[in-house]
């Protein structure tokens, strides 16, 4: 959506007027800012850039509006970060199995990186880009995807035996409230990232590999 | 997920400890309230109660964790009451017409009855909740419906074709964006409320026929 | 296709030149009466107007043409009112739910009243319309949705296992052919109502809420 | 269901108490006889006997009840034979392509057997069981199967733009319906022979090769 | 592609400049001999016409290139006919069941008569083309059947768990290699065929009926 | 199946008595070797060691039998290097976008190293891995694609017009053929990989990234 300045975080950029896309624009929608960034939500990209050394694009690309910037900062931060009966890698994988399930080419490539960040195992990321059931992985956490993924594709199909199922492998019930939300979250952003044709940050491609 | 208690906003009533569900409650899952609702979320609360009579069961559903609870408020009311080029019934049209491809009771409960009521046309509404193909719209609307239930069904095949066909029938960029989001967020909300048999308000069905 | 007349019984009344479909009109099909009602037909429409008050509009479809009239109406009334150990409602839910898997207008809002009225429980109907998983059903009667859903979204895949699992809950060999003859009905039914675009009488929507 | 009697017409010949079934049963149901065949119906027989040598195995499979019998004949028979704009041909290889969309054993036997019959042309009737895209076709025939498995496979889909491909290589309204009606006809017999696993006369196997 | 020419095994006959297909050519591509066949592909072109009466088509499509022809007639006699744990019968059955799966005409065609020959039961190879599930097996070729098919169907879903149901059966892992290298080859061929249109010999269809 | 033994070729190591996968196992198969490899095979393995640093695990896989080993090798090696009017990486283009559709761990790691080196593009890899539809082709090579993936989701769909929009972009039918053999040689490939739970060599995951 807008160019990367590597200089200083000036994430609203004029847009040129021609109509082909740039290389470097994260979307291919046209969005002209909506409302001015907010002083939290500039500081938190001055937060991201001195913690990973970038603003994930797909906070760039909220960026065209202040309040809907904000209300994915804080939905996606209470999922993925907040304290839960899952680990912050669980999380990551569950990201991943959906998004491999929808072919999120943005999804994948930053919450793979994720997986292979959290997991210290270059190999998990790739099982879980291309196809989880090939990923060795404990009986929790292959109950775990296989709910998440069948959340994903046939969403109408699931029942109190897939919440029982997930129960014999030792999840509460607020962890099955997590699962459910974050496979729901990432169904989300996948559509938002694909309907867009949001374009990740390049540097994901090569960390933790 | 708690009982409805008709006489004071008590959404945190104690939980029993029989495993067979109640009838009256909201979710499959006993989840035990995780944080105190906030001042902010109380005060949100009452406000439905005074505007719609009644604090519809996702916002219950949510109420164990006042920042899950603020976090999923934030950004629905965002995506369907802030200032768009879409209508607020044609967000709500979006809301049914994936709900319907998801099949989630739930959201086809509560937003069949937006529908019928920001339209005043009640067969609208069972159009959308049974097959939106039948409802006779607008160009623009049906290029809507279809890019929303595309993006539902085969989220990885939506590309700048896809795009090109709301442009041609006079959505904005920015528009599109809204399209992709509010479709987005019913993907998430749709999962969500299946994952745990979320029940609506029984409200609900009779408003607007 | 023919315009109700609420004076008379005049399923034939002349047609329009006009190529533009009239807002009531039954059928997307320009159908000049092939052959005239038969006395039998003709005494059978004043009848469902003198119970009804109405003909269903599926009748008035097929009054272009006595035979296929007739042979849709002995069918009919055989598979849904003959004595069988299925109950009528049963018969009933077997209908929505299939006309649910195909996503059919006409048999959704005309069995989904059936249901309300039959069982006295609107929301049976409702969640037979939206998703029948959602039903609180005792097992023989999910155990006889599932069939006839199954049957209908991959009918090749119905073997011995599945006629077990009925015969397990206690339908007998002649109840296992009464689900499949209505479950197939209701897939020829809902097929010709959808190629044609096929409209209910309005006053369905309002019944048994 | 009912062993075929080589001698006389007895089509109602006692069951065995065994439950294995024999492999001369037509249906995988136990069906006792529910209702004595009709003088109308026995006489449907006999001359079945006498014009194709042989009753086929879904009349057998019906007269269990003489009512379903009859409705089942009476409707085939319309659809079938009488006046159309479709030949009888045309008619059978929409019950063909229908079937094969299905997976239908019976009727792919049966009515391949008629397609090669009317058409005199053994290799069409291949083709249309196998995938109806191999079968060279004039662009008339092309296009009403291409309706028909549309509607067999995704009913819902089907709308105005369907029609109109068809009224463009010279199809009526009447046309259209009796496409429809057949097509939903074969998607109702295809699951009543698929749920009872009803097996078709051997004779047809060798027919018209 | 090439003109079955009865006196002589000439299979490289000049082809007409018409754009318009023949009759009698194999595939809907115009394929110029890249390569001469070799001296042992016209020594097994001579031994196939000794041997069978013919040429079979796929073995002419393939002869523009040696090169190719060569590596497809190896892998083909050591997975068809090369010593295994599975008859030539079994192998057959795969190869029917995969491309009734695929709807592929030119190998329902040819394996389809394999299976009728083999087997010495016609039947069996109208079951295999038609829907696998009805043919009366023992439980074995059934469990070898359900995992070719799904192994083609949906082959991201085939585990140890399909491994181990084939191995209950009595099947040895050398076994599993040759069923999956079976259902993996006709995977391929039956792409070929339906990319080129492929038409069979039409000997096949009368043989063993 | 075999241990990778740094220090010699010897691929046919014996196995352990255990049932339990070894890690370092290539697929889930005890495979015992039916034939000792040829010294062409050998000599292949040799070449490969010298060429790549390794013997690719799908021909250890392949070693248990010397003829299936060999044609493999033969069929493989024609398609992916020999002279066609496909370049080298537009034919593993292929092969990963046919192996993302089916999800084979094995192809999509080992190809898409191929993808990476040959085009110096890693980026390019990553796409064909996650959807191809987000990578930046030229028409022709999205036409391809296109048609690839294509033939192997629903082969029995791929007709004239199909051909038609590749002859439009350029190919000729020689080069049709090669992208319809080349796409059926993966959807071999990907299930006898699926299929055995076949493990690429780790090596791959590091190249050319």
């Amino acid at each position: 959506m807008r160019k990367s300045n590597k200089k200083r975080p000036n994430h609203l950029a004029k847009r040129r007027a021609a109509t082909a896309r740039d290389d470097d624009e994260i979307v291919a929608l046209k969005l002209p800012a909506a409302t001015p960034l907010s002083p939290e939500m500039a500081a938190y990209f001055t937060k991201c850039e001195e913690k990973l050394g970038f603003v994930p694009n797909v906070l760039k690309a909220y960026a065209f509006d202040t309040a809907k910037l904000s209300a994915f900062v804080a939905m996606y931060n209470d999922l993925m970060l907040a304290p839960s009966g899952l680990t912050k890698l669980e999380r990551e994988m569950i990201a991943v199995a959906v998004s491999s399930q929808n072919r999120c080419y943005y999804c994948l490539t930053a919450h793979g990186a994720a997986v292979r960040q959290y997991s210290g195992n270059p190999l998990l990321g790739e099982h879980l880009v291309m196809n989880y059931r090939v990923a060795r992985l404990s009986k929790r956490q292959r109950s775990m995807l296989d709910f998440a993924v069948k959340l994903t594709a046939s969403p109408w199909s699931v029942e109190e035996g897939e919440r029982e199922r997930l129960r014999r492998v030792g999840f509460s019930d607020r962890d099955i409230w997590d699962i459910s939300a974050v496979a729901g979250f990432f169904n989300m952003s996948n559509r938002v990232a694909l309907a867009t044709d949001m374009r990740p940050n390049t540097v994901y491609h090569g960390q933790a590999r």
